[in-house]
Protein backbone atom coordinates (compact mmCIF):
# COMPACT_ATOMS: atom_id res chain seq x y z
CA UNK A 1 0.00 0.00 0.00
CA UNK A 2 1.21 3.47 -1.02
CA UNK A 3 1.65 6.25 1.62
CA UNK A 4 1.39 9.72 0.29
CA UNK A 5 2.73 12.16 2.84
CA UNK A 6 1.86 16.00 2.97
CA UNK A 7 5.76 16.55 1.83
CA UNK A 8 5.09 14.38 -1.33
CA UNK A 9 2.04 16.12 -2.36
CA UNK A 10 3.95 19.82 -1.88
CA UNK A 11 6.52 18.67 -3.99
CA UNK A 12 4.46 17.05 -6.84
CA UNK A 13 2.28 20.65 -6.99
CA UNK A 14 5.65 22.44 -6.62
CA UNK A 15 7.52 20.28 -9.44
CA UNK A 16 4.14 21.44 -11.68
CA UNK A 17 3.98 24.58 -10.00
CA UNK A 18 0.75 25.73 -8.89
CA UNK A 19 -0.98 27.02 -12.14
CA UNK A 20 0.34 24.57 -14.29
CA UNK A 21 -1.38 21.98 -11.28
CA UNK A 22 -4.70 23.73 -10.95
CA UNK A 23 -5.17 23.61 -14.36
CA UNK A 24 -4.63 19.76 -14.35
CA UNK A 25 -6.65 19.70 -11.89
CA UNK A 26 -9.57 21.39 -13.14
CA UNK A 27 -9.39 19.20 -16.41
CA UNK A 28 -9.51 16.35 -14.71
CA UNK A 29 -12.55 17.22 -12.58
CA UNK A 30 -14.03 18.18 -15.62
CA UNK A 31 -13.89 14.78 -17.18
CA UNK A 32 -15.02 13.34 -13.72
CA UNK A 33 -18.40 15.38 -13.85
CA UNK A 34 -18.69 14.67 -17.09
CA UNK A 35 -18.83 10.98 -15.82
CA UNK A 36 -20.87 11.75 -12.94
CA UNK A 37 -23.64 9.19 -13.67
CA UNK A 38 -20.72 6.40 -13.46
CA UNK A 39 -20.28 6.96 -9.97
CA UNK A 40 -21.56 5.36 -7.08
CA UNK A 41 -22.58 8.20 -4.98
CA UNK A 42 -24.42 8.66 -1.37
CA UNK A 43 -24.35 11.86 0.70
CA UNK A 44 -21.59 11.92 3.28
CA UNK A 45 -21.44 10.29 6.52
CA UNK A 46 -21.49 12.96 9.42
CA UNK A 47 -20.35 12.73 12.90
CA UNK A 48 -21.07 16.03 14.93
CA UNK A 49 -18.47 16.40 17.80
CA UNK A 50 -18.60 18.90 20.29
CA UNK A 51 -16.40 21.42 18.42
CA UNK A 52 -17.27 20.56 15.23
CA UNK A 53 -17.58 17.64 12.57
CA UNK A 54 -15.72 14.83 11.09
CA UNK A 55 -16.62 13.40 7.84
CA UNK A 56 -16.52 10.49 5.85
CA UNK A 57 -16.87 11.17 1.89
CA UNK A 58 -16.99 7.82 -0.14
CA UNK A 59 -17.44 7.25 -3.98
CA UNK A 60 -16.71 4.32 -6.61
CA UNK A 61 -16.65 3.59 -9.80
CA UNK A 62 -16.28 0.21 -11.78
CA UNK A 63 -12.61 0.30 -11.21
CA UNK A 64 -11.79 2.38 -7.84
CA UNK A 65 -13.67 2.60 -4.42
CA UNK A 66 -12.43 5.66 -2.86
CA UNK A 67 -13.43 7.88 0.42
CA UNK A 68 -12.04 10.89 2.38
CA UNK A 69 -12.28 11.49 5.83
CA UNK A 70 -12.19 15.53 6.68
CA UNK A 71 -13.17 17.55 9.79
CA UNK A 72 -14.31 20.88 10.03
CA UNK A 73 -13.80 22.30 13.79
CA UNK A 74 -13.49 26.25 13.20
CA UNK A 75 -12.18 27.05 16.43
CA UNK A 76 -8.81 25.32 15.49
CA UNK A 77 -7.24 28.11 14.27
CA UNK A 78 -7.57 30.33 17.77
CA UNK A 79 -5.36 27.30 18.92
CA UNK A 80 -2.62 27.32 16.17
CA UNK A 81 -4.15 24.41 14.38
CA UNK A 82 -5.96 23.80 10.96
CA UNK A 83 -10.07 23.96 10.85
CA UNK A 84 -9.90 21.23 7.83
CA UNK A 85 -7.71 18.44 8.06
CA UNK A 86 -8.24 15.72 5.41
CA UNK A 87 -6.84 12.19 4.35
CA UNK A 88 -7.99 9.86 1.70
CA UNK A 89 -7.84 6.58 0.76
CA UNK A 90 -8.09 4.63 -2.78
CA UNK A 91 -9.41 1.17 -3.35
CA UNK A 92 -9.06 -1.77 -5.92
CA UNK A 93 -13.03 -2.43 -6.44
CA UNK A 94 -12.24 -6.23 -8.07
CA UNK A 95 -10.95 -7.34 -5.15
CA UNK A 96 -11.00 -4.72 -2.02
CA UNK A 97 -7.60 -3.99 -1.07
CA UNK A 98 -6.39 -0.47 -0.20
CA UNK A 99 -4.10 0.98 -2.43
CA UNK A 100 -3.23 4.02 -1.62
CA UNK A 101 -3.45 6.64 1.94
CA UNK A 102 -2.56 10.12 1.19
CA UNK A 103 -2.86 13.31 3.29
CA UNK A 104 -5.67 15.35 1.77
CA UNK A 105 -5.71 18.69 3.68
CA UNK A 106 -3.92 20.42 0.81
CA UNK A 107 -5.83 18.41 -1.52
CA UNK A 108 -8.63 19.59 0.03
CA UNK A 109 -8.44 23.30 -0.53
CA UNK A 110 -7.06 23.08 -3.96
CA UNK A 111 -9.92 20.62 -5.23
CA UNK A 112 -12.84 22.98 -3.09
CA UNK A 113 -11.09 25.88 -5.26
CA UNK A 114 -10.74 24.14 -8.34
CA UNK A 115 -14.57 23.25 -8.62
CA UNK A 116 -15.66 27.04 -8.09
CA UNK A 117 -13.59 27.79 -10.30
CA UNK A 118 -14.94 25.25 -12.69
CA UNK A 119 -18.69 26.83 -11.78
CA UNK A 120 -16.94 30.14 -12.84
CA UNK A 121 -16.08 28.72 -16.48
CA UNK A 122 -19.72 27.29 -17.01
CA UNK A 123 -21.55 30.13 -14.97
CA UNK A 124 -19.64 32.98 -14.59
CA UNK A 125 -20.02 36.22 -17.11
CA UNK A 126 -16.83 35.84 -19.48
CA UNK A 127 -16.11 39.73 -18.84
CA UNK A 128 -16.10 39.27 -14.70
CA UNK A 129 -13.28 41.79 -13.21
CA UNK A 130 -14.40 42.17 -9.91
CA UNK A 131 -13.94 39.40 -7.34
CA UNK A 132 -15.07 39.62 -4.24
CA UNK A 133 -14.65 37.42 -1.50
CA UNK A 134 -16.68 36.77 2.15
CA UNK A 135 -14.71 35.37 4.82
CA UNK A 136 -10.85 35.28 3.90
CA UNK A 137 -9.66 32.38 5.85
CA UNK A 138 -6.91 30.07 4.56
CA UNK A 139 -9.46 29.08 1.64
CA UNK A 140 -9.58 32.26 0.30
CA UNK A 141 -6.33 32.73 -1.09
CA UNK A 142 -6.71 29.00 -3.05
CA UNK A 143 -10.03 30.37 -4.43
CA UNK A 144 -8.54 33.56 -5.92
CA UNK A 145 -5.61 31.64 -7.26
CA UNK A 146 -7.61 29.49 -9.14
CA UNK A 147 -10.23 31.62 -10.24
CA UNK A 148 -8.17 34.46 -11.78
CA UNK A 149 -7.25 31.63 -14.36
CA UNK A 150 -10.75 31.58 -15.41
CA UNK A 151 -11.49 35.46 -15.72
CA UNK A 152 -9.59 38.41 -16.45
CA UNK A 153 -10.38 39.47 -12.66
CA UNK A 154 -8.68 43.30 -11.75
CA UNK A 155 -10.17 43.75 -8.73
CA UNK A 156 -10.61 41.56 -5.16
CA UNK A 157 -13.01 43.24 -2.53
CA UNK A 158 -12.37 41.22 0.56
CA UNK A 159 -14.53 41.30 4.11
CA UNK A 160 -13.69 39.11 7.22
CA UNK A 161 -15.64 39.54 10.60
CA UNK A 162 -11.89 38.36 11.75
CA UNK A 163 -9.57 41.64 10.91
CA UNK A 164 -6.69 39.27 11.31
CA UNK A 165 -7.76 37.21 8.37
CA UNK A 166 -8.11 40.03 6.18
CA UNK A 167 -4.43 41.27 7.06
CA UNK A 168 -3.02 38.11 6.32
CA UNK A 169 -4.95 38.11 2.86
CA UNK A 170 -3.88 41.14 1.79
CA UNK A 171 -0.11 40.36 2.75
CA UNK A 172 -0.34 37.15 1.03
CA UNK A 173 -2.23 38.17 -1.97
CA UNK A 174 -0.15 41.59 -2.74
CA UNK A 175 2.14 39.98 -5.00
CA UNK A 176 -0.61 39.25 -7.80
CA UNK A 177 -0.39 42.87 -8.39
CA UNK A 178 -4.52 43.24 -8.66
CA UNK A 179 -6.18 46.59 -7.06
CA UNK A 180 -7.18 44.78 -3.52
CA UNK A 181 -9.97 46.56 -1.59
CA UNK A 182 -10.52 45.90 1.85
CA UNK A 183 -14.45 46.29 2.83
CA UNK A 184 -15.90 47.55 5.96
CA UNK A 185 -18.63 45.21 5.34
CA UNK A 186 -19.82 42.55 3.41
CA UNK A 187 -22.44 44.79 1.48
CA UNK A 188 -19.53 47.09 0.43
CA UNK A 189 -17.43 44.31 -0.39
CA UNK A 190 -20.40 42.66 -3.14
CA UNK A 191 -22.30 45.66 -3.91
CA UNK A 192 -19.88 45.94 -7.34
CA UNK A 193 -19.10 42.17 -7.70
CA UNK A 194 -19.01 40.42 -10.66
CA UNK A 195 -18.26 37.29 -9.20
CA UNK A 196 -18.73 36.30 -5.56
CA UNK A 197 -17.87 34.05 -3.49
CA UNK A 198 -18.85 33.34 0.48
CA UNK A 199 -16.56 30.97 2.40
CA UNK A 200 -17.82 31.69 5.78
CA UNK A 201 -17.40 28.99 8.85
CA UNK A 202 -19.86 30.35 11.10
CA UNK A 203 -22.03 27.47 12.25
CA UNK A 204 -25.43 28.94 11.96
CA UNK A 205 -27.76 30.22 9.37
CA UNK A 206 -27.36 33.60 8.45
CA UNK A 207 -28.29 36.19 5.39
CA UNK A 208 -24.75 37.46 4.10
CA UNK A 209 -26.66 39.67 1.66
CA UNK A 210 -29.51 40.12 -0.27
CA UNK A 211 -30.32 40.21 -3.93
CA UNK A 212 -31.17 43.93 -4.23
CA UNK A 213 -27.50 44.43 -2.93
CA UNK A 214 -26.11 43.14 -5.60
CA UNK A 215 -25.22 43.76 -9.58
CA UNK A 216 -27.48 42.03 -11.94
CA UNK A 217 -26.31 38.99 -13.76
CA UNK A 218 -23.54 38.32 -10.74
CA UNK A 219 -22.41 35.05 -10.26
CA UNK A 220 -22.73 33.50 -6.33
CA UNK A 221 -20.55 30.50 -5.30
CA UNK A 222 -21.95 30.04 -2.11
CA UNK A 223 -19.22 27.06 -0.42
CA UNK A 224 -20.09 28.03 3.44
CA UNK A 225 -23.49 26.22 3.76
CA UNK A 226 -21.60 22.93 4.51
CA UNK A 227 -22.95 21.77 7.58
CA UNK A 228 -26.80 20.95 9.15
CA UNK A 229 -28.03 23.84 10.32
CA UNK A 230 -25.78 25.97 8.82
CA UNK A 231 -26.83 28.30 5.38
CA UNK A 232 -25.57 31.35 4.08
CA UNK A 233 -28.59 33.08 2.32
CA UNK A 234 -32.36 33.43 3.26
CA UNK A 235 -34.61 31.92 1.37
CA UNK A 236 -35.97 35.04 -0.90
CA UNK A 237 -32.36 35.21 -2.26
CA UNK A 238 -32.10 31.61 -3.26
CA UNK A 239 -35.73 31.76 -5.07
CA UNK A 240 -34.46 34.58 -7.30
CA UNK A 241 -31.44 33.04 -8.18
CA UNK A 242 -30.85 30.16 -11.09
CA UNK A 243 -29.17 27.12 -8.95
CA UNK A 244 -26.61 24.70 -9.70
CA UNK A 245 -25.42 22.31 -7.34
CA UNK A 246 -22.72 19.63 -6.98
CA UNK A 247 -25.20 17.01 -5.91
CA UNK A 248 -28.75 17.08 -4.38
CA UNK A 249 -28.94 14.56 -1.78
CA UNK A 250 -25.64 16.33 -0.46
CA UNK A 251 -26.93 19.66 -0.60
CA UNK A 252 -30.36 18.85 0.94
CA UNK A 253 -28.30 17.44 4.01
CA UNK A 254 -25.90 20.13 4.11
CA UNK A 255 -26.43 23.05 1.68
CA UNK A 256 -28.28 26.27 0.77
CA UNK A 257 -31.32 24.23 -0.19
CA UNK A 258 -31.82 22.69 3.40
CA UNK A 259 -34.09 25.36 3.97
CA UNK A 260 -36.02 24.54 0.80
CA UNK A 261 -35.92 21.17 -1.48
CA UNK A 262 -34.96 19.91 -4.36
CA UNK A 263 -37.61 22.19 -6.14
CA UNK A 264 -34.89 24.68 -5.77
CA UNK A 265 -32.17 23.51 -7.71
CA UNK A 266 -32.10 24.34 -12.06
CA UNK A 267 -29.14 21.85 -12.11
CA UNK A 268 -26.30 20.05 -11.21
CA UNK A 269 -23.14 21.24 -12.28
CA UNK A 270 -22.55 17.90 -14.15
CA UNK A 271 -25.15 18.65 -16.56
CA UNK A 272 -23.72 22.16 -16.97
CA UNK A 273 -20.53 19.72 -18.63
CA UNK A 274 -21.99 17.47 -20.46
CA UNK A 275 -24.22 20.38 -21.91
CA UNK A 276 -27.42 18.65 -20.24
CA UNK A 277 -28.73 21.81 -19.40
CA UNK A 278 -27.38 25.30 -20.37
CA UNK A 279 -25.50 27.05 -17.91
CA UNK A 280 -25.04 31.17 -18.31
CA UNK A 281 -28.20 31.98 -20.14
CA UNK B 1 0.62 10.75 12.38
CA UNK B 2 1.55 7.06 13.41
CA UNK B 3 1.35 4.23 11.51
CA UNK B 4 0.64 0.90 12.33
CA UNK B 5 1.64 -1.78 9.56
CA UNK B 6 0.45 -5.48 9.92
CA UNK B 7 4.25 -6.21 10.97
CA UNK B 8 4.08 -4.02 13.96
CA UNK B 9 0.52 -6.00 14.91
CA UNK B 10 1.73 -9.29 14.45
CA UNK B 11 5.18 -8.42 16.87
CA UNK B 12 2.55 -6.95 19.39
CA UNK B 13 0.31 -10.35 19.39
CA UNK B 14 3.79 -12.91 18.95
CA UNK B 15 5.15 -10.56 22.34
CA UNK B 16 1.79 -11.13 24.48
CA UNK B 17 0.73 -14.17 22.95
CA UNK B 18 -2.08 -15.15 21.86
CA UNK B 19 -4.00 -16.23 24.55
CA UNK B 20 -2.93 -13.28 26.76
CA UNK B 21 -3.89 -10.96 23.68
CA UNK B 22 -7.02 -12.71 23.64
CA UNK B 23 -7.95 -12.38 27.06
CA UNK B 24 -6.98 -8.45 27.41
CA UNK B 25 -8.73 -7.66 24.19
CA UNK B 26 -11.86 -9.64 25.22
CA UNK B 27 -11.40 -7.25 28.93
CA UNK B 28 -11.15 -4.26 26.76
CA UNK B 29 -14.50 -5.24 24.25
CA UNK B 30 -16.26 -6.26 27.70
CA UNK B 31 -15.73 -2.90 29.35
CA UNK B 32 -16.37 -0.95 25.99
CA UNK B 33 -19.89 -2.77 26.07
CA UNK B 34 -20.73 -2.27 29.52
CA UNK B 35 -19.91 1.79 28.01
CA UNK B 36 -22.42 0.95 25.22
CA UNK B 37 -24.79 4.11 25.43
CA UNK B 38 -21.60 6.67 25.27
CA UNK B 39 -20.64 5.97 21.78
CA UNK B 40 -22.00 7.46 19.09
CA UNK B 41 -23.18 4.80 16.41
CA UNK B 42 -24.41 4.76 13.31
CA UNK B 43 -24.89 1.04 10.59
CA UNK B 44 -21.92 1.11 8.92
CA UNK B 45 -22.16 2.96 5.35
CA UNK B 46 -21.64 0.15 2.39
CA UNK B 47 -20.86 0.46 -1.02
CA UNK B 48 -21.62 -2.77 -3.16
CA UNK B 49 -19.01 -3.87 -5.65
CA UNK B 50 -19.24 -6.59 -8.28
CA UNK B 51 -17.84 -8.92 -6.45
CA UNK B 52 -18.50 -7.93 -2.93
CA UNK B 53 -18.90 -5.48 -0.95
CA UNK B 54 -16.64 -2.67 1.09
CA UNK B 55 -17.68 -1.42 4.22
CA UNK B 56 -17.05 2.24 6.47
CA UNK B 57 -17.61 1.55 10.34
CA UNK B 58 -17.47 5.18 11.75
CA UNK B 59 -17.87 5.23 16.34
CA UNK B 60 -17.02 8.16 18.83
CA UNK B 61 -17.27 8.87 21.96
CA UNK B 62 -16.35 12.42 23.53
CA UNK B 63 -12.26 11.53 23.16
CA UNK B 64 -11.89 9.76 20.34
CA UNK B 65 -13.37 9.34 16.27
CA UNK B 66 -12.65 6.22 14.46
CA UNK B 67 -13.57 3.94 11.79
CA UNK B 68 -12.59 1.04 10.17
CA UNK B 69 -12.34 -0.20 6.48
CA UNK B 70 -13.11 -3.50 5.44
CA UNK B 71 -14.23 -5.12 2.73
CA UNK B 72 -15.99 -8.70 1.86
CA UNK B 73 -14.96 -10.33 -1.75
CA UNK B 74 -15.23 -13.94 -1.05
CA UNK B 75 -14.05 -15.14 -4.59
CA UNK B 76 -10.78 -13.44 -3.48
CA UNK B 77 -9.83 -17.06 -1.81
CA UNK B 78 -9.97 -18.59 -5.37
CA UNK B 79 -7.14 -16.32 -6.41
CA UNK B 80 -5.24 -16.66 -3.00
CA UNK B 81 -6.18 -13.62 -1.82
CA UNK B 82 -8.20 -12.40 1.40
CA UNK B 83 -11.30 -11.98 1.44
CA UNK B 84 -11.47 -9.58 3.81
CA UNK B 85 -9.18 -6.70 4.67
CA UNK B 86 -9.35 -3.99 7.02
CA UNK B 87 -7.60 -0.77 8.02
CA UNK B 88 -8.69 1.71 10.70
CA UNK B 89 -7.93 5.62 11.62
CA UNK B 90 -7.88 6.66 15.17
CA UNK B 91 -8.83 10.66 15.61
CA UNK B 92 -8.70 13.04 18.10
CA UNK B 93 -12.33 14.20 18.43
CA UNK B 94 -11.83 17.99 20.26
CA UNK B 95 -9.31 19.14 17.18
CA UNK B 96 -10.30 16.43 14.50
CA UNK B 97 -7.06 15.98 13.70
CA UNK B 98 -6.28 12.02 12.47
CA UNK B 99 -4.05 10.45 15.36
CA UNK B 100 -3.31 7.19 13.95
CA UNK B 101 -3.76 4.60 10.79
CA UNK B 102 -3.65 1.19 11.42
CA UNK B 103 -3.81 -2.26 9.71
CA UNK B 104 -6.37 -4.27 10.90
CA UNK B 105 -7.35 -7.31 8.76
CA UNK B 106 -5.97 -9.69 11.69
CA UNK B 107 -7.09 -7.16 14.26
CA UNK B 108 -10.71 -7.89 12.39
CA UNK B 109 -10.50 -11.71 12.75
CA UNK B 110 -9.58 -11.32 16.48
CA UNK B 111 -12.48 -9.22 17.31
CA UNK B 112 -14.66 -11.10 15.35
CA UNK B 113 -13.31 -14.14 17.45
CA UNK B 114 -13.62 -12.36 20.74
CA UNK B 115 -17.14 -10.47 21.01
CA UNK B 116 -18.31 -14.63 19.79
CA UNK B 117 -16.27 -15.33 23.18
CA UNK B 118 -18.46 -12.44 24.78
CA UNK B 119 -21.15 -14.18 23.57
CA UNK B 120 -20.19 -17.42 24.58
CA UNK B 121 -19.02 -16.07 28.13
CA UNK B 122 -22.69 -14.50 28.79
CA UNK B 123 -24.67 -16.87 26.66
CA UNK B 124 -23.80 -20.34 26.52
CA UNK B 125 -23.90 -23.29 28.79
CA UNK B 126 -21.19 -23.30 31.45
CA UNK B 127 -20.34 -27.25 30.80
CA UNK B 128 -20.81 -26.42 26.83
CA UNK B 129 -18.18 -29.24 25.83
CA UNK B 130 -18.91 -29.37 22.27
CA UNK B 131 -18.09 -26.74 19.64
CA UNK B 132 -19.36 -27.17 15.76
CA UNK B 133 -18.16 -25.18 12.86
CA UNK B 134 -20.07 -24.49 10.17
CA UNK B 135 -17.69 -22.76 7.55
CA UNK B 136 -13.67 -23.56 8.39
CA UNK B 137 -12.85 -20.25 6.50
CA UNK B 138 -9.99 -18.18 7.85
CA UNK B 139 -11.74 -16.64 10.56
CA UNK B 140 -12.82 -20.62 12.06
CA UNK B 141 -9.48 -20.83 13.55
CA UNK B 142 -8.98 -17.25 15.28
CA UNK B 143 -13.12 -18.51 16.76
CA UNK B 144 -11.90 -21.93 17.93
CA UNK B 145 -8.79 -20.18 20.10
CA UNK B 146 -10.83 -17.82 21.72
CA UNK B 147 -13.62 -20.00 22.54
CA UNK B 148 -11.54 -22.45 23.93
CA UNK B 149 -10.85 -20.01 26.73
CA UNK B 150 -14.22 -19.81 27.88
CA UNK B 151 -15.76 -23.37 27.81
CA UNK B 152 -14.13 -26.59 29.06
CA UNK B 153 -14.55 -27.46 25.07
CA UNK B 154 -13.34 -31.24 24.27
CA UNK B 155 -15.00 -31.76 20.97
CA UNK B 156 -15.27 -29.95 17.64
CA UNK B 157 -17.07 -30.80 14.75
CA UNK B 158 -17.14 -29.07 11.61
CA UNK B 159 -18.13 -28.67 8.17
CA UNK B 160 -17.42 -26.58 4.80
CA UNK B 161 -18.72 -26.49 1.48
CA UNK B 162 -15.20 -27.05 0.57
CA UNK B 163 -13.11 -30.03 1.34
CA UNK B 164 -9.75 -28.07 1.55
CA UNK B 165 -10.94 -25.49 3.85
CA UNK B 166 -11.84 -28.68 5.85
CA UNK B 167 -8.24 -30.11 5.53
CA UNK B 168 -6.64 -27.11 6.66
CA UNK B 169 -8.68 -26.15 9.40
CA UNK B 170 -8.30 -29.56 10.60
CA UNK B 171 -4.18 -29.42 10.28
CA UNK B 172 -4.30 -26.41 11.92
CA UNK B 173 -5.97 -27.42 15.11
CA UNK B 174 -4.28 -30.42 15.29
CA UNK B 175 -2.10 -29.45 17.88
CA UNK B 176 -4.35 -28.01 20.12
CA UNK B 177 -5.30 -31.88 21.28
CA UNK B 178 -8.83 -31.73 20.76
CA UNK B 179 -10.97 -34.49 19.64
CA UNK B 180 -11.65 -33.09 15.87
CA UNK B 181 -14.60 -34.28 14.03
CA UNK B 182 -14.80 -34.13 10.50
CA UNK B 183 -18.58 -34.37 9.01
CA UNK B 184 -20.40 -34.83 6.31
CA UNK B 185 -22.86 -32.06 6.52
CA UNK B 186 -24.26 -29.56 8.34
CA UNK B 187 -26.86 -31.77 9.79
CA UNK B 188 -24.10 -34.34 11.62
CA UNK B 189 -21.97 -31.16 12.56
CA UNK B 190 -24.32 -29.63 14.71
CA UNK B 191 -26.74 -32.00 16.07
CA UNK B 192 -24.67 -33.08 19.33
CA UNK B 193 -23.15 -29.49 20.19
CA UNK B 194 -23.68 -27.26 22.34
CA UNK B 195 -22.13 -24.16 20.84
CA UNK B 196 -22.07 -23.38 17.49
CA UNK B 197 -20.68 -20.91 15.57
CA UNK B 198 -21.73 -20.71 11.59
CA UNK B 199 -19.37 -18.51 9.52
CA UNK B 200 -20.30 -18.94 6.08
CA UNK B 201 -19.87 -16.87 3.43
CA UNK B 202 -22.15 -17.46 0.84
CA UNK B 203 -24.14 -14.20 -0.13
CA UNK B 204 -28.46 -15.50 -0.24
CA UNK B 205 -30.75 -16.25 2.43
CA UNK B 206 -30.10 -20.43 3.46
CA UNK B 207 -31.61 -22.02 6.33
CA UNK B 208 -27.67 -23.51 7.45
CA UNK B 209 -30.46 -25.84 9.91
CA UNK B 210 -33.59 -25.93 11.73
CA UNK B 211 -34.47 -25.83 15.19
CA UNK B 212 -35.62 -29.35 15.37
CA UNK B 213 -31.92 -30.83 14.29
CA UNK B 214 -30.58 -29.48 17.61
CA UNK B 215 -29.73 -30.24 21.31
CA UNK B 216 -31.99 -28.44 23.66
CA UNK B 217 -30.23 -25.40 25.38
CA UNK B 218 -27.46 -24.94 22.48
CA UNK B 219 -25.92 -21.73 21.55
CA UNK B 220 -25.63 -20.66 18.22
CA UNK B 221 -22.99 -17.66 17.33
CA UNK B 222 -24.69 -16.46 13.87
CA UNK B 223 -22.04 -14.22 12.35
CA UNK B 224 -22.23 -15.05 8.55
CA UNK B 225 -25.44 -12.93 7.60
CA UNK B 226 -23.18 -9.81 7.45
CA UNK B 227 -24.54 -8.46 3.99
CA UNK B 228 -27.85 -7.21 3.20
CA UNK B 229 -29.70 -10.35 1.40
CA UNK B 230 -27.35 -12.66 3.01
CA UNK B 231 -28.82 -14.89 6.18
CA UNK B 232 -28.11 -18.05 7.34
CA UNK B 233 -31.69 -19.26 9.31
CA UNK B 234 -35.07 -19.71 8.46
CA UNK B 235 -37.61 -17.73 10.20
CA UNK B 236 -39.19 -19.87 12.73
CA UNK B 237 -35.70 -21.05 14.13
CA UNK B 238 -35.03 -16.87 14.74
CA UNK B 239 -38.54 -16.80 16.35
CA UNK B 240 -38.24 -19.63 18.57
CA UNK B 241 -34.36 -18.43 19.46
CA UNK B 242 -33.83 -16.40 22.29
CA UNK B 243 -32.01 -13.71 20.03
CA UNK B 244 -28.80 -11.56 21.49
CA UNK B 245 -27.86 -9.28 18.67
CA UNK B 246 -24.60 -6.33 19.16
CA UNK B 247 -26.35 -2.96 17.30
CA UNK B 248 -30.01 -3.65 16.43
CA UNK B 249 -30.30 -1.16 13.41
CA UNK B 250 -27.08 -2.86 11.96
CA UNK B 251 -28.73 -6.12 12.02
CA UNK B 252 -32.04 -5.16 10.86
CA UNK B 253 -29.61 -3.94 7.60
CA UNK B 254 -26.98 -6.64 7.58
CA UNK B 255 -28.09 -9.80 10.04
CA UNK B 256 -30.29 -12.46 10.73
CA UNK B 257 -33.35 -9.81 11.56
CA UNK B 258 -33.63 -8.38 8.27
CA UNK B 259 -36.10 -11.09 7.36
CA UNK B 260 -38.47 -9.81 10.68
CA UNK B 261 -38.18 -6.43 12.35
CA UNK B 262 -36.78 -6.15 15.77
CA UNK B 263 -39.33 -7.11 17.61
CA UNK B 264 -37.44 -10.59 16.99
CA UNK B 265 -34.60 -9.53 19.52
CA UNK B 266 -34.49 -10.16 23.30
CA UNK B 267 -31.74 -8.14 23.86
CA UNK B 268 -28.43 -6.24 22.72
CA UNK B 269 -25.08 -7.79 23.85
CA UNK B 270 -24.39 -5.00 25.83
CA UNK B 271 -27.74 -5.07 28.13
CA UNK B 272 -26.10 -8.77 28.97
CA UNK B 273 -23.46 -7.31 30.20
CA UNK B 274 -24.55 -4.67 32.27
CA UNK B 275 -27.02 -6.90 33.34
CA UNK B 276 -29.78 -4.92 32.61
CA UNK B 277 -31.06 -7.63 31.22
CA UNK B 278 -30.06 -11.28 31.93
CA UNK B 279 -27.94 -13.81 30.19
CA UNK B 280 -28.74 -17.22 29.85
CA UNK B 281 -31.92 -18.19 31.69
Amino acid sequence: MKLIDVGTVAKIISQLGLTCFNQQLLERLEGDFSRWQSFQKTPRHVTTCPEGVIELMPCANDEFYTFKYVNGHPANTREGKLSVVAMGVLADIRYGYPLMVCEMTLLTALRTAAVAALCVKYLARKDSRHLALIGTGAQAEFLAHALLVQRPIQQISYFDVDPAAMDKFARNMEPLGLELLRAGSVAEAVCSADVIVTATASRQQVALFDFEQLKPGVHIHAMGGDCSGKTEFALPLLQRSKLVVEYTPQTQDEGEIQQGDSSLVYAELWQLITGEKPGRL
